[in-house]
């Protein structure tokens, strides 16, 4: 029996989980909504299925699960709703931009002791999937320092920027996962520096373009993570894990393998033009994930503490680079 | 309107363009049909499409094109057969083994009309295929020299190579085609030497599983051909064109972007299986490919003619290897 | 005419500079000092040179100029009594552990206007010079976040760390150089973080061996460089440049250009055992500087103030490391 | 002791040698002899040796060795002239373009007993050798296939055309030892194709610039080769083997390990311009090989039977191209 899923926000990030729901098998498409009717036709157009209101999907019985692809600002309320009306949740990251606004939200889905999953889809990336695997299989030994590259081809839009929570709510807090995914370990003490390099219309805004952050745990490990909203060459995505045995690197994905040598020298192309194509199969990995959790009953992960985590970081980095001090996570 | 297809043999082959049939927003897989009735099940449940005999597919109203993916030997009878019912055929390579019976069924093809494409899927591959758009736009100048290494990991048993009409028809054909399709212009000779490294049950059956061949132009272009049955480290599926302005490689596709250094050095992981998943994109991108063809009425590429001369050149390389000598193709 | 040279100092770091101005055309290396015997006796026997005190060198009129190769406590000494004896000097880092004690030297070496080259071999690198050209040339924009990785191979013995001032006066005080050669811009603050992970007797002793750095500039640039006593896969010395228009990475060197590809995967040598192989070219290359320099009468560089400049960040970093703080260096 | 030296030849290659022997510890350049006094004036001045006439050196008492980089004509007489006065004798490839007056040469090198090498330089390239190392130890099992890309950046000018036997004398030479070097087993037959694509002038000389060749074993080995008298990107020295097991690739070395990504792409800089940068280790290695080899009295490898064999290859590459047809190598 496949699992029936609605797709609530039929924007960039909903179609991208649209295609991965349509393209598994073990799911069904069964239907979109949006408070923009346009957007929901050619979503569902695309996949063959129904435009739902949010009313309808909760009651449907034919639909298990929601994705949740709406604004941040929503998040928390439908979470909440589809929670309470016994639906599976995977939600986008992130969870909200309020810390404690986020701790209610899970109260509740504690409660109701519904599923949720929060969609940080760099861990389902094939090549940090392996770096992981590798390091649980003690490919390097201890994990001692790790290092994320993380920068976007080009800022938002100033519109985006300014719901977006800051760089590291938004862009950052990523990182923050795949950090503690990676570290085995919580985070202890933050210290972040930012710039803004990039876009001034961004600094106008109260934000930063250009950051760079130094993680701390308790036993030593030391993590550093590399952010800007402009990389010429593409969506850069790495990351280096350096161990008491070796050094694991998960080197930028390329859409296609080719060198063009002439007398200028050895030409490859830029890197995929952002996430959409980047993080294709981590989405569709992403999903696959979702689905056998909720088939196996086993625990979702990243889970909403992971989301809740993940936020209190970027407070704190956020706190360190406007007091240009370091910050010590609360015990 | 979408093209709805008929899937004609369920085994290996089939099942991969039925996938990147069910994923193509352009196509409808409407039936499948396999004289092992259990193989046409799987399939069918896998993606939710009938399961017709040949009559019924023939018949149908709603089937518009059929992907030919039996045994080589049904081939031409399969072509013809629905090239008169009015469907549009999509065959897989080779046409046949016998150039012969491949020109008959080409006459039929030209007499109804029929569009007809040949499954060479590496001219798809995303990075061969960004190799020919920089060959045509000029990157590297006149082309002089391809290099074409293509191995597969572990040579087929001993079945398949009873029927599969010898290594330079079952495996170099592919290399034969994308020689001409990076050449652009037509192979006048060929020299192939071939010997039994691998495999002795395949010499014992009068095949080779190891050739190295050499071909060459009219106005002197040279192309390389490196084959083996068995690469310990992966399918291997490389392409380099020098040319009067450079070079262009085409690199193996790499299943996962990691590299773990230790003592013992710097190691990445081994290359793809095999084709299903190397040229997972390829497949797709082909069907694309015949879809767009028939929506637009163009020309199919590779065409039957594709197929046949691919063939001819498997027919000279096998002589050339068996005579141990240099063949001239005939004018 | 070839320019005279006695070195000071016949250990590891003599050898390497013996063996590079043997090398050089314009070069003649006269003699050898040590208060070893051996050592002066091995490497005069290896290059045909003469065995003579620091007073015959002094005193000597067929020498131009002397290479500093001593232990660090003697550099001050040594550099004022040869520039005193106006002779050319070349000292290698650091030039002393104090601060205090450098700028007295250096103000003694203004007074006698005498030429100081500091070894900061790095800057010579082929790679690093290279990649310095191209930000030199706009390549990449204005820089924005420089990233040093250095890690040595394997911890040096405790004998060694009890003298060698801490990790970040001995080893991340290259890095500092690097940072300053390529941000273009002073740093104007220091945050270190660091660990002991890799050997206990390190921490005994009171210092690190694993450290993560995040260094600012006025006008908001970072650099970012990671350390650590150990790395068992060779010497691992590599920078990136993240500007408005790219980034620029300069790779580690490998001693061999070899992969060997089994069904364990692409397996690459590791790097190199250490600077002496490592740096080869960048030694070579330091030294053809200084003699350039000292023809053409141009300013040293890396200079005197390089080195107080790399010690004084050294300093802050220490203090950061054991206070937990960002420090501001002192404008 | 070291070994005295004189080098007869002050021209480009003269130059190469002359500098790995001042560098080798273990070897005195004593004399260099040249036609052209400027050109044995600069040589000599440039380390400090002496000047002498043939006839001075083949009575030096000083001298152990000589290195032949006169022109190719003159070769088999210096050989047999300084064979006769005692000295070790390291000759530049080839011996001479005609297979019986090598023959005639090598009969009184054995009559002599002198030792003999012939400078194949390639055997020595670290990475080369490495592989060739790796091949010994059974990293990829039993060699099955040898792949060499060989190609000079820019064809030579006519004058050097018309004295150097042709492209398979004096380019592919190299190729025929290294073929001979890594398969273990002597080559039975030889295709070679070969056009004018590059240069015409070089037609007009009956010379080709571009080619390529198939070679075969008499287990059935095979060996592809490819060469151009031009190559835009640089000296491009490749080899590939493979075996049983797996495969092994010597890359090209790099002069910088650098790469500028910008929204162009990612661009590393072009090859070494030609072997006098690209082998440099190479040809340090080489003459150390040939100083320990005097030193041990072992055998001289590569051996003027090697040099002889390679030209017998050259020989049937020459006459397959022009006859266009295999040919076999005499038993």
């Amino acid at each position: 029996m496949s699992i029936g899923f609605g797709v609530l926000g039929a924007g960039r990030i909903g179609q991208v989980h649209a295609r991965a729901i349509s393209g598994n098998a073990d799911a069904r498409l069964v239907a979109v909504a949006d408070a923009v009717p346009a957007a929901a036709e050619a979503l569902a157009a695309r996949h063959g299925c129904a435009i739902r209101s949010l009313d309808q999907i909760e009651q449907a019985s034919d639909i298990d699960a929601v994705v949740i692809c709406t604004p941040t600002n929503t998040h928390c309320e439908l979470i909440e709703r589809f929670a309470r009306a016994r639906k599976a949740v995977f939600c986008e990251k992130p969870i909200d931009l309020n810390v404690d606004r986020v701790r209610t939200c899970l109260d509740t889905v504690a409660e109701r002791q519904a599923p949720l999953m929060v969609g940080f889809n760099r861990r389902f990336d094939p090549s940090f999937l392996a770096l992981r695997r590798a390091l649980d299989d003690g490919a390097v030994g201890a994990v001692e320092m790790v290092h994320i590259t993380s920068r976007d081809p080009a800022p938002p839009p100033a519109t985006y920027i300014k719901s977006s929570g800051g760089i590291f709510r938004d862009m950052t807090i990523h990182d923050f996962d795949m950090a503690r995914f990676l570290l085995g370990e919580e985070i202890t003490a933050v210290t972040a520096t930012a710039s803004v390099l990039v876009d001034r219309e961004i600094g106008a805004l109260g934000d930063f373009d250009t950051a760079s952050l130094l993680l701390e745990t308790a036993s030593g490990k030391q993590c550093i993570i590399s952010n800007s909203r402009r990389a010429t060459y593409g969506y850069d995505q790495r990351i280096e894990v350096h161990g008491s045995l070796g050094m694991i690197a998960a080197e930028n994905q390329r859409p296609v393998m080719m060198e063009v040598a002439t007398s200028s020298g050895f030409l490859r192309p830029p890197l995929h033009d952002f996430f959409m194509t980047r993080y294709d199969e981590a989405y569709a990995n992403e999903i696959a994930a979702f689905i056998a959790a909720l088939r196996d009953g086993t625990a979702m992960s990243p889970s909403g503490e992971d989301g809740l985590k993940a936020l209190q970081l970027a407070d704190a980095a956020d706190l360190s680079a406007r007091d240009r001090r370091r910050v010590r996570m609360a015990g």
